[in-house]
């Protein structure tokens, strides 16, 4: 029997990748990384039209080109024919979203539109909708929405309502003229399938929909704005796919785009974070998967519905069907350490070096970790990063290592979190960049956290478990566990923690999290002011 | 009648300044810088003892190499004939202190006591002796003590009697050793004229010594440490000299070590920041005097006392006779500028000109400035600094711009306290390298305080202030407004304050209160918490 493979396709903030895997045993065959021609646009738009602080676009055009080039890219380099890719699947960063018409054409494609910013790709960090959500958070409370308090009680600047009010604020005639609003995950699987066929994950994690209920009423969005009472069925849909299933085959145009052969079963979307989650071999309860990048997404497999503070999201098979899925998050860790570089002028090296020679509260120094807002416990774009202790003897290095610190302060808020609801963690499992390449960090994130951190195999564990959910849509195995267990090597790697740093850290997060509630809840409003008088300077 | 002229010798932080001037009008007819050679000791002694966290010590014989080479230079470059020279002053950093014999020489020249880092100078920004600065003020808080009022109530761990403990309490050989323990000002006085007159300005502002009623009593000194019960008949005096006296006339010795002639008269000593007053043209009430370096003195006339927070002394005839001579202090100022370029490895100028065109608040960041802790309001040196509003496009640029408003914040809450209690301030003269070389500086604290800043003709303040009390000493001038007539030019150089962004600067200002009470005053303590984790790491 010839070996069959899949296709893991990642759609990321800055490139895609594409990943070609033997759907035996999940060895990589071959991968390619396409970048985005347009990128991130949060500047202006490709003809010069000037964009407001906080935005961030795309041009779906680019997701195209990904699989234009990728796809033939990994064929060729692994020598593999396309008949013997049985399945593809698709993850996607997430809220990233668009309006088209009612047939899929992004809007921002249509000379009518594509001066409006509007009408183009919200990737997930475009941050300009915080008043929208926070209407949504105001109005939700009142009438004490269940969709709210599955988030924890806040629903993020980032996600789809918030992003859809805007554009309802600022670009009505954008509103009108969409025939849908739609998650890129769920628009790519479109384009390879001809069929709009949303995926469960990222309606549960960013649109509101609770599996069983659906959406909340017409009166709640018509409280929002009286234009947005009917969205769900002017613009949506009611009918959402799990994870893992099959959304369709190729189409022949997407076939000869991409060179594979008409029909391969297309898996439904799933979020990047989500994705990650079986590739790592995390499958059932007790282990914390960490997706460490520029940010870092918790997801945690429970047994039961619990709404613990500090998570963005509980969704009932939101990430491996048959447990409720639990994301929380930061929203700067990888960022945050490149800042740390850029601004003291240091060689990552360097400076990685002499940090790793401090000892737990030798610097004196310690800092909250919200240099990209709060998307944790607080779930607050507003508010910003804060360092304490400093003096003249402060280094560069001193200051990375507290906002390391501060990042792993950030995750142990978010255990503790969890527990307080009786979800153990027994165990950390992270991926991502970071946990690749930054063993101070992950030592760091073990002795803060007081737990073992082990690492899985696989370097691409977004793109693995894309196409560990076309191997089950392609019917190769029954489940996601049984595509885990077969795909997923052994993890060889793992980091323990220390018991004298961790006493010491467990006093430094006393502070963090004294800084934390005086800060984030109410004590000192300061930092909204700082950015009221930032927007009127 | 043949020119006549007089020395002022500045001893500050790093080297001495040797200035000489025209007596009838002041203007400079040479001056040189003597770098001490054995600068700042901070790690260690010259024997390799290595020396604890805050400590800053100095070698007594680097003060005499100042005299030996820089007093022979300025005569030589200007081409004065030692019989021309009438008058030498000096001023000092203070509190900086040192252990001698009864016949003044220093305990740190001796071979017994040599390896002993408490035989050495304590320079004025050791601050080691924090923990006797605590028992100091609780004591002293106990027993309503007029010595600490005349402090805003809080004494610092900089200051005389802190030093004097600390000696006390880690080095009770040395404190049985010395003869005497003084000031260096009244030190190098005393190597000039063979006397021990000691000055008012520095046991005023440093010493708790009050004029017309002398030290705490033997009762207070017993309850700090029973040794010390009797500290000031035995190491002290009870004989102070006023600011513009003769302390005697140049013996034989130092005659020949500096080209002078024997008998010259010798002001006795004063404070280096008390120095510049005069010298800035501030000899009436009403002009705030700031001398602007590393640290930033603020100095004030008036023709009341009054106990006002903030104010680290106020001293009858301390800096003019004829008022009362208030003090109060930032810590960190140049210092802080100068962390910021080193932390970022930005050029000053670079930074600078990227700075200046930022807004008032568009950076959103702000800053409390204790980087060096809080000798302010607050006198706390285990305070440290904070940044609060940084986001992922916070820019060193911005980090430098916080820095300088958080300086000129400390210095408007001083003028504030000032205010509150009825001294009222107009203007601000400013002096020292930050005045001369930084106009955003200036514009920023103009901006802040809604004041205008006016800046002296002379570049060097304090060694033409000590000249003038030289020229006061020698009997050419009657008292020290007459000779600032006479030796001080017009101002030609100002900055007006500008009112938008005055308006700006008082919201942050507000900020600024909110976030200087909350971590200084007891709201969150953290600072010290961490800084006793470092002790310990």
């Amino acid at each position: 029997m010839p070996q069959k493979f899949v296709l893991g396709i990642d759609f990321g903030t800055e490139s895609g990748r594409v990943l070609l895997v033997d759907v035996e045993n999940g060895a990589e065959a071959a991968w390619a990384v396409v970048p985005y021609p347009r990128g991130v646009m949060d500047h202006h738009l490709p003809d010069g039209t000037p964009l407001d602080h906080d935005w961030a676009l795309q041009d779906p055009r680019d997701y195209l080109t990904v699989l234009r080039e990728g796809v033939p890219k990994v064929l060729r380099d692994a020598g593999v024919r396309a008949d013997h890719v049985v399945g593809i699947g698709t993850d996607f960063t997430t809220c990233t979203m668009l309006p088209t018409l009612a047939d899929g054409t992004p809007l921002c494609t249509l000379p009518a539109y594509e001066r409006n910013p509007h009408a183009w790709v919200k990737l997930w960090k475009h941050h300009a909708a915080q008043p929208e959500a926070e209407r949504i958070n105001r109005i939700g409370a009142v009438r004490d929405e269940e969709a709210l308090r599955i988030y924890g009680g806040r629903y993020s600047s980032e996600w789809f309502f918030s992003k859809v009010l805007q554009i309802v604020d600022e670009a009505p005639e954008i509103y009108s003229a969409a025939g849908r609003l739609l998650e890129a995950a769920d628009w790519i699987v479109w384009q390879m399938t001809g069929l709009e066929r949303r995926n469960e994950c990222t309606a549960g994690y960013k649109g509101m929909w609770i599996k069983g209920r659906g959406f909340p009423s017409p009166d709640f969005f018509h409280a929002l704005d009286p234009r947005m009472k009917n969205v769900v069925a002017e613009k949506l849909t009611e009918a959402f796919y799990p994870v893992g299933s099959r959304a369709g085959g190729l189409t022949p145009a997407m076939a000869q785009l991409t060179g594979l052969k008409e029909g391969t079963p297309v898996a439904v979307g799933i979020g990047d974070a989500h994705a990650a989650v079986p590739a790592c071999g995390v499958v059932s309860a007790g282990d914390l998967c960490m997706i460490m990048g520029t940010s870092l997404c918790h997801m945690l497999l429970g047994t039961q519905r619990s709404f613990v503070e500090g998570v963005c999201g509980v969704v009932q098979d939101g990430i491996v069907p048959g447990y409720w899925g639990y994301e929380a998050g930061q929203a700067a860790v990888g960022d945050l350490y490149a800042w740390a570089f850029r601004t003291t002028g240091g060689s990552p090296e360097l400076l990685t070096e002499k940090a790793a020679r401090l000892k737990p509260g030798q610097s004196g120094l310690m800092a909250l970790d919200w240099w990209n807002g709060n998307r944790s416990v607080l779930m607050d774009a507003d508010l910003s990063g804060v360092l304490v202790g400093a003096t003249l003897a402060t280094q560069p290095e001193d200051i990375y290592r507290a906002l390391i610190e501060a990042t792993a302060f950030g995750t142990y808020t978010v255990i503790r979190a969890f527990e307080a609801r009786g979800l153990n963690i027994n165990r950390l499992v992270a991926c991502g960049g970071l946990a690749e390449k930054s063993p101070l960090v992950m030592q760091i994130f073990a002795d803060v956290t007081n737990r073992a951190i082990v690492l899985p195999p696989s370097l691409q564990a977004s793109g693995l478990g894309a196409a560990m959910l076309a191997s089950v849509a392609a019917g190769v195995y029954r489940d996601i566990p049984h595509a885990s267990e077969r795909m997923v090597g052994k993890t060889t790697r793992s980091y323990t923690p220390d018991a004298g740093a961790h006493r010491v850290y467990e006093a430094l997060h006393a502070e963090y999290l004294g800084l934390h509630d005086y800060f984030g809840r109410g004590g000192n409003s300061v930092m909204k002011r700082l950015k009221a008088l930032q927007q009127s300077a």
